[in-house]
């Protein structure tokens, strides 16, 4: 016997399928929940399968919940007429934690890239065209991310919703806080340049 | 909200506990999980329910088997009067990746470390004990690491066997193959001129 037993085995390919997990990370993470107690293990197990079943996209926005429509939407307190167009549900995290921003959230699920494949059809988008139609929205604010694929998309929604007469924005791109103008690469710099403010 | 839905830090939570996996990767993870279909994300569940449910260590030699005695202790290809002594079974699956070594091997899941408070009663030595009083055994090669606690285990355990004039061995330590004399260090110097073997 040169193989681990089958149920090991079969365990350690399961985790290496998950992303950045190589195969020694995968025995040893296999290796430790061997040595946690059933109930231990078990809860690592329930609660994949309790996430996988109860977390649905959001029938308005597209955002991750185990409620519909989403907590964000459902929401009175919030501004019904700003929507925040992001990539993925993690881009909605990132800016909730700011705790600045107060409106709804679009949740792309995706980007555009023709060189994979990926068109206008086959992300969350028709929806937000719905949303605009029939709720009362002043401000689109489009926050997918610095990429190819994410400005691509960005500008094809502006040149999408401009003619309805919304306020399109983009966020700004520039040195980060705490960033060095010396590493900064050039796009970056120039695109700093390009978003200058009177002071 | 400025929290993620209840199942979905749930599955968080209960991958950040795994070893190695820190808050970032494990909402990475479970992003991951989250975008795999129903079918792919039960898998995974079902392999660590599998795994911690059939897995069990082996009642002769104390190694992780899914059956009892494992395939190891029950191949009557392999000689029977050489044990291996190692401190888990991951050390097993390296001992046997070498395809080299055919006799039995005796799985300690642990070391002796009064640091940490774990003597020879908390780790597999008694049925060690019970092995060589009642098989034939003509030599116990000691392949714990070779860090204070397996050297300390080594010694214990050598000390244990060897007034029932049973050979005791402990394998060689020194500069790995492949390596560099100007950066090894010292006590691996020292212990690669100390087991120096005439030519």
């Amino acid at each position: 016997m040169n193989r681990y037993s089958k149920p090991l085995t079969k365990l350690i390919a399961q985790l290496s399928k998950l992303p950045g997990i190589g195969g020694k990370t995968a025995q040893r993470l296999a290796f430790y929940i061997l040595s946690l107690s059933e109930e231990e293990a078990f809860e690592i197990a329930d609660a994949i399968k309790e996430a996988k079943t109860t977390m649905k996209y959001c029938s308005v926005c597209g955002n991750l919940t185990d409620v519909d429509p989403c907590p964000i939407c459902n929401d009175n307190n919030r501004d019904h007429g700003v929507i925040c167009v992001v990539e993925s549900p993690k881009d909605v995290h990132a800016m909730e934690r700011i705790k600045e921003y107060n409106g709804l959230y679009h949740v792309l699920n995706g980007a555009i890239s023709p060189i994979d494949g990926i068109g206008p059809d086959d992300i969350n988008l028709r929806s937000l065209i719905v949303r605009l139609q029939s709720e009362d929205v002043k401000e689109v604010i489009l926050a997918t991310n610095p990429t190819i694929e994410g400005e691509a998309t960005a500008m094809y929604i502006a040149k999408l919703i401009k003619p309805a007469g919304i306020k399109v924005s983009r966020i700004a791109h520039g040195i980060p806080v705490g960033g060095d103008l010396e590493y900064a690469d050039e796009v970056t710099l120039s695109k700093a340049m390009e978003g200058r403010r009177e002071l």
